[in-house]
């Protein structure tokens, strides 16, 4: 844990006046790409955090290890880079080497606005300036709850092209297969590929990214599946054999019952669906399975569009109690260049086409699990409250003239529903009692007593939040807003 | 292992032909950020998914536990999700359960342009349709390589700078510490701040990201430190203090005869430096160290221009051999909104200014672990060889018509040197002996031995390596021009 942070964090203890209690909070400091009409979010992810890092035991050996390389660590010029090693013995003999900080945060899964904090940490005693040192570890909760949140919001838009053109509209037992995880190999680490993918599993069944779904079905879920792919070529199998033909029968030999993928660019796409798929159509409708056409190259919605009209000539279609065409027995998918907009953007050619949502999937890569940061939703830690040696008090704030998207929130907090909404108050003041604060005590200097949520319930708790939630709402409640208020007053003097 | 794939890599054993070997190369398919003028890039990570995932032995254990898995993982409609089970248990019993694969790679730190491959696979004979199983897990060599190329780009236009306004030219002591990484916190994962905060080290000295520093110093450089950083304020400590005045001047109290930074825009940073610096100057002076301000937020360009007018008005500057100024005992770290676009406009401002290079720090974070992605540098793994079950062989090239970036070379390939130049050859017809051969052997249906250089020998190659290296070069040898030439007359007919 000494070394799971920014060398700064570890000079800090010398840095702060002397205090008693510090407390610091989390926070998304604006919705999904700044986007200022729907600053909805899925928070997700403290539970890895938590057990992966706070429920590690320290012991004098490590603290050991940190102290020799923090001596080590600094640059020309500089005295020895400092490191609270007597603060970490002391808590390793003190709390049995759990790392002495309460940490409250949002139930896993809570759907919440921007700004709403989701977590808090409080330190006391000797161990207060330890507030921050943990900040960078549990500011990675940004990752999950960002893809988790694009990830629901991608199904949004799936929805209401379902609403449009499917029979059975948003409530299809399809449309949880529309969005396919392809970002495994665009992950940066394995690990990275569990987080990323569980979060998308929290919204969708598809998937390729196998460590999530075997993680989220065994580690999260009883052993129940949560997970779906079918059987898919890659350019590989299809380069392998000396003609696309061949590798299309192959595939209908092999799982022309059931469903299964091919991907269509490997030397001509367009000769692809005009002569390869009709020369294979005969052997595939014999086997009665469904086959999925991927492109994989060119204009996304050119290339959507291409393989909708040559299934639509080679396997005819029908057309469903919406008035939307949908091709027998075959559909697509579109796994390249694959984001929020491109996915609007297919999905409005394709009814504009004619077609139903229902005959087409979505693979979305780098673009799910990778093309996204911190900045994405903005997420930082701030100091918000301090009780000085001396027993004074004093709530902090930061309000950088010139940027009004940094200022933070003074004063320990608390989050309580206000007709549904996740509304920010001062903890102080009796306004929320403890059994109605969603920022729920994880950890206090050792684990507590928890029961997780099935990962299965989780999804179901999501869905209905997140339909529940209105798509913008002042977060602010009123006694919070006074405090802000006078907060400004009193610096202005 | 098993798992440890996309889901349809699992089905492709029933879609290949019949074989007996199968290769498969990997290659970055254009320089970074798509960049034509210099396509180089500093090949970085292999080791560590070697390490940790080639090197781990499969029990038949595991093989049941995967076979369960993919036995629940499938589409509605669907028949039972594949897995080559049988496969599997034949390698844990033949290969005391190490993957049946040949692994050759371009040994760590080689810089290369874009098309070098970086690795290929073999398998051979009743394994051979495991030949791209792995692909997914190696593919993310893609993230080391594209921040190792980042912070190595990032460094030529420090030096370029450096030459131009600083005494010591790009060989000044301070370059190294110049860009600082700043990203652990916006990393997705831990593991992923390992691997990224390393690449950044094969470049630069400068770190907060101690996971990395940590791991590079104990497990790569034999204890010898890599990283180093210095005490530094953040906004917690900044407002914790009842005024900036006396956060700064406790700076000055513990720190000020070494070197340490501090934040200055936690409430007005115009005023913090007309007005509060100029109220510690006494104090900072008395001790004799070395003050970093640190702007973050506003614009880039002039926050740092700002910063160092500050400087040079309560510090003052001396002019150096070159005719610019350098503040006497003070400097900038910019830390916010830092890629290599702002990177080489701020550093234009400050020469503009008549200031000198060294007068100025960078800190990327998100810019340098987190914004980069598969496409950044196009990375892909194909096939490109296939000896079939009746001994008769085929190249295999990729060439989708539209996309001819996406076209992938024929057959097994060998990297040589010509006149320094990294250059791709077929592997058969004797163009590339073994010993000449830069993709070596790693790993052959087990561990093979080998001895890794030490982490600051790496760098010293890589210093080296790179500027030797032209900015562009033709890496296609005349052989494989001619192989790729008859391959294309032979398709048209």
């Amino acid at each position: 844990m000494g070394i799971l942070t920014d060398s700064y964090k570890a000079s800090h203890y010398l840095q702060y006046p002397a205090c008693r209690e510090m407390v610091a909070y989390g926070e998304f400091r604006c919705g999904f790409d700044k986007d200022t009409e729907d600053t909805r979010m899925v928070v997700y992810g403290i539970r890895y955090l938590l057990e992966t890092y706070l429920l590690r035991q320290w012991t004098s050996d490590d603290v050991e290890k940190a102290a020799n390389f923090y001596s080590t660590h600094k640059a020309p010029g500089c005295t020895a880079f400092p490191f609270p090693k007597d603060l970490f013995l002391s808590f390793v003999e003190q709390h049995n080497g759990y790392f002495p900080v309460k940490l409250q945060a949002l139930p896993e899964g809570t759907c919440v606005h921007a700004h709403v904090p989701v977590y808090q940490i409080t330190a006391s005693n000797e161990y207060a300036p330890l507030c921050t040192f943990l900040e960078v570890i549990l500011t990675m909760i940004w990752y999950p709850t960002t893809v988790a949140t694009l990830s629901r919001r991608g199904r949004n838009i799936i929805e209401a092209a379902f609403e449009r053109s499917a029979d059975a509209g948003a409530a299809s037992p399809l449309l949880p297969s529309r969005l396919h995880d392809f970002g495994f190999r665009g992950c940066c680490t394995v690990e990275q590929s569990v987080i990323g993918g569980a979060a998308h599993l929290l919204n969708f069944e598809g998937t390729d990214t196998l460590s999530a779904a075997y993680y989220v079905q065994f580690e999260l879920n009883g052993g129940e599946p949560v997970g779906t792919s079918i059987p898919a070529t890659e350019h590989s199998v299809m380069t392998a054999w000396h003609t696309e033909k061949a590798a299309i029968e192959n595939m209908i030999d092999q799982f022309g019952d059931g469903l299964f993928a091919c991907v269509m660019d490997s030397y001509d796409y367009m000769r692809a669906l005009s002569e390869v798929l009709p020369s294979v159509a005969e052997k595939k409708v014999g086997k009665g399975g469904f086959m999925v056409l991927r492109p994989d190259s060119g204009d996304p919605v050119e290339a959507v569009l291409a393989a909708l009209k040559a299934a639509e000539n080679v396997f005819g279609v029908d057309v469903n109690a919406k008035g939307y065409k949908v091709p027998r027995g075959a559909g697509v998918i579109q796994g390249d260049g694959i984001n929020l907009t491109s996915l609007s953007q297919i999905l409005a050619a394709v009814l504009d086409a004619g077609y139903s949502a229902e005959a087409v999937a979505f693979g979305m890569g780098g673009g799910l699990l990778q093309k996204v940061n911190r900045d994405t939703m903005s997420f930082a830690t701030k100091l918000s409250h301090v009780v000085y040696a001396d027993g004074t008090e004093a709530d902090i704030m930061k309000s950088p003239t010139g940027d009004t998207s940094k200022i933070s929130f003074p004063g320990a907090l608390a989050v309580k529903r206000v007709d549904g909404v996740p509304t920010i108050f001062p903890a102080e003041g009796g306004h929320v009692p403890d059994e109605e604060n969603l920022l729920q005590t994880l950890y206090d200097c050792g684990p507590l007593q928890r029961d997780w949520p099935l990962f299965k319930d989780l999804k179901q708790r999501i869905a209905r939040e997140w339909a529940a939630l209105p798509k913008t709402a002042n977060v602010i409640s009123r006694p919070l807003a006074e405090k802000i208020q006078n907060f400004k007053q009193h610096r202005q003097h």
